[in-house]
């Protein structure tokens, strides 16, 4: 199994929409790859969070590289990427320092993005967007519920008004700065920490 | 005035280990600077954050023009550099957008760090280093002094021993992840916003 396979038929929930990505490197002699696969699976298999981390409208690779490996390592559920060719990108491959082979990733193309929204309310997720809109919530008061879908702006143009009607709601970061807002990997990974230490915090309370 | 000045006599508070620096563009009509200069103070004078972001240990430009990015727009009141030159970078500046104009930049080297904690403890700044070690706190529970001190590690070495020794505490970020840690910046961003979001919250409860 190469870098560029991708399965197309196993394991796929919503044929069309998703499909799973299993990124082995070449060099990894056959061997390994069975071991490697079970503890990929056993390891994939704890982390329990219901955080999907929707990144399908981000360009540049060097911002969904960081944004894989802060996602894995907040244990995230699925990353959304637009297209799975992005992950073959040397400057993914430099930022996301092999977190790709640790999280499953999907393809959602931004075309596919409303239906997906749909699908996974459906399935008793928020649709977060974040976005500064009229009617946004200030990250300092939201509430993250446990099912939480994180739905991340293009580099210049943020989120579509198209998709923004598709959104339970919209989540911005207060920002005190002269220049233009946060990188959008930094933007993901603070929305990523506030959801993870909210769960922390509930988890700690439950005890 | 050019980018390249660094005014080392003015406004100097600490010679010999703090110089300032107005990093303006050799673009810039004459004309409009002193507009540009009066705007400047008036919006940095506007910061009344007590947080100083050491960054000295950092050798990545990109991670430093992150870091200036993200320290500018949550308001942090200096961001401490190991030198100077960084910001002349081209990886610096197309990361930073240009915040190096709208935030405080000083260079304290990597051999002047132990003078530079010591001296800003004598200020009442609590010195935080974000770093992984027995005894340090977890993001989740750790309560920020007004007067906050950050320190970041090396992309490779993190802090070394003999800094360590001179922290008033280590804040270390819960990582569920299979891969190595966060990005230097990253950590730095999630530092960054858990002071802020707690001085926010402080604020309103002043209220």
């Amino acid at each position: 199994i190469g870098s560029n396979s991708v399965d197309t038929n196993s394991q796929t929930e919503w044929t069309d929409v998703q499909k799973k990505i299993i990124p082995w490197k070449n060099s990894t002699p056959n061997l390994d790859l069975e071991l490697v696969f079970q503890d990929r699976a056993a390891k994939l298999g704890k982390s329990n969070s219901r955080l999907i981390v929707v990144a399908s409208l981000i360009d540049k690779p060097t911002n969904l590289g960081g944004l894989c490996r802060t996602s894995e390592i907040f244990g995230a559920s699925t990353l959304v990427v637009g297209s799975l060719h992005y992950m073959q990108d040397k400057q993914f491959q430099h930022l996301s320092v092999s977190a790709e082979q640790w999280l499953p990733i999907i393809e959602v193309k931004p075309s596919q993005l409303v239906d997906y929204l749909q699908q996974k309310k459906t399935e008793g997720y928020t649709a977060i967007g974040v976005e500064q809109t009229a009617k946004s919530f200030d990250l300092t008061e939201y509430c993250f519920p446990e099912k939480s879908l994180l739905l991340l702006g293009n580099e210049h143009e943020g989120i579509p008004a198209n998709l923004i009607h598709h959104l339970d709601v919209c989540v911005e970061i207060p920002q005190q700065g002269i220049i233009r807002s946060l990188n959008v990997h930094v933007s993901g990974a603070l929305l990523i920490w506030e959801y993870t230490r909210q769960q922390v915090i509930k988890q700690r309370q439950q005890k």
